[in-house]
């Protein structure tokens, strides 16, 4: 039979999925949204935040209940306090979901720039690291997760290239510099989901096995300049 | 005579007013880079942050512990989740005024631009909200931290006004693009300092009575274009 602390963490542990495939769906719209020009989808994201926001207060509410009446201990305890920090991520990943959304349609009517080429490959990137740092959250994907945190520094460079670029464009014709900045933002907004994505990876090694990798990566997040929220400072 | 869970809480709260304490010096610091120049101290700050990396891992420890040994209820309970959730804050301003310190170092040899008259404007209000977060934080002031979410809105609109400022300076002459873009950069970092401070503010009042107003602010986030990692999106 079932304990009451395991059918409460197994209803967390729904909420937070609910919570992260609501994330997903809007970081794919927004991403539609940047990559098609699919303006008419913008509001569809924008309304589409409120929900998270309520679920992340709902999840809090949650883990403080179950502490306080269940006092779990180890893995248990350690799964709950790092829900209570997935939800952080998950909320700004809805934040920034909007972010791309509002960004993009300040490009309506002015014409591609190239290095949107690079973006939606970029944005894919992001995208399969905030889909595998979730996979990796619901399985208890260890090995998934390390993956995730070892995939940031690609998305890193790729950003340190779009911007690099679009320099190079406003310094050629300042007539780009509107469009020109409106892309390096939205670049930083998806350099910022894979950061994310890092942080919700970091958080399911911990509870995993209590190991802190957090602060602790291979790479040095000193020697990129474009990583802004993260473990590191950029 | 006080209890094992008063002392450790005690414990904590100490612990965290050391976090902040040091947070608080490198934000200074690294304002300091910004409005003087002060290129040497960069180091400083740069080397500052490892010991406030390492206090988030300490401090989330303590927490857990607490958690499972001393099982606390209500209030207490409540100050030890928005604990674990005050550290991520204090963590990425730490890595926020790292990231002023180098970015200002890349302006090193090129002249002011005229925007910089406002980024210590900018700079200096975002620093106060951050020192009343923390003293909100200490005394358990929920009107100081109430007082602190209404004054991000006037940090969100220097920024605006900073931002309108540089782009109209790189469309004019494109030799300022790459300083223009650093300071662009700078004051989106100031900016989130603010939004840091912010939460902070939130969680004061959440453990002081329970009562959640993130995501229920007065002002409209949705209407600030700069506002890119608190609890509403921009």
């Amino acid at each position: 039979m079932e304990t009451h602390l395991q059918q409460q963490l197994e209803a967390l542990k729904s909420a937070l999925l609910r919570m992260a495939s609501l994330v997903e769906e809007q970081i794919a719209r927004a991403i539609t949204v940047l990559v098609e020009r699919d303006f008419e989808l913008c509001e569809q994201v924008i309304r589409g935040d409120q929900p998270i926001d309520a679920m992340e207060l709902e999840i809090d509410d949650q883990c403080i209940r179950l502490l306080a009446l269940q006092h779990p201990i180890a893995r248990d305890l350690r799964f709950v306090a790092a829900s209570m920090k997935i939800t952080i991520d998950l909320e700004r990943m809805g934040d920034i979901a909007v972010n791309i959304a509002k960004k993009t349609r300040k490009l309506s009517g002015m014409p591609h720039l190239k290095p949107l080429i690079d973006l939606p490959r970029m944005a894919a990137l992001s995208q399969s690291m905030v889909k595998d740092s979730l996979n990796a959250f619901v399985r208890g994907d260890e090995q998934l997760a390390m993956d995730v945190c070892a995939r940031d520094e690609e998305v890193n460079q790729l950003q340190d290239q779009i911007f690099q670029e679009l320099v190079a464009c406003m310094v050629e014709d300042s007539g780009s510099v509107p469009q020109a900045l409106q892309l390096i933002f939205i670049s930083r907004h998806i350099e910022r989901l894979g950061d994310h994505a890092t942080n919700i990876a970091e958080g399911v090694v911990y509870f995993s096995e209590g190991r802190v990798i957090k602060h602790h990566g291979t790479d040095d997040p000193n020697q990129s300049p474009t990583r802004p929220v993260s473990g590191g400072p950029a």
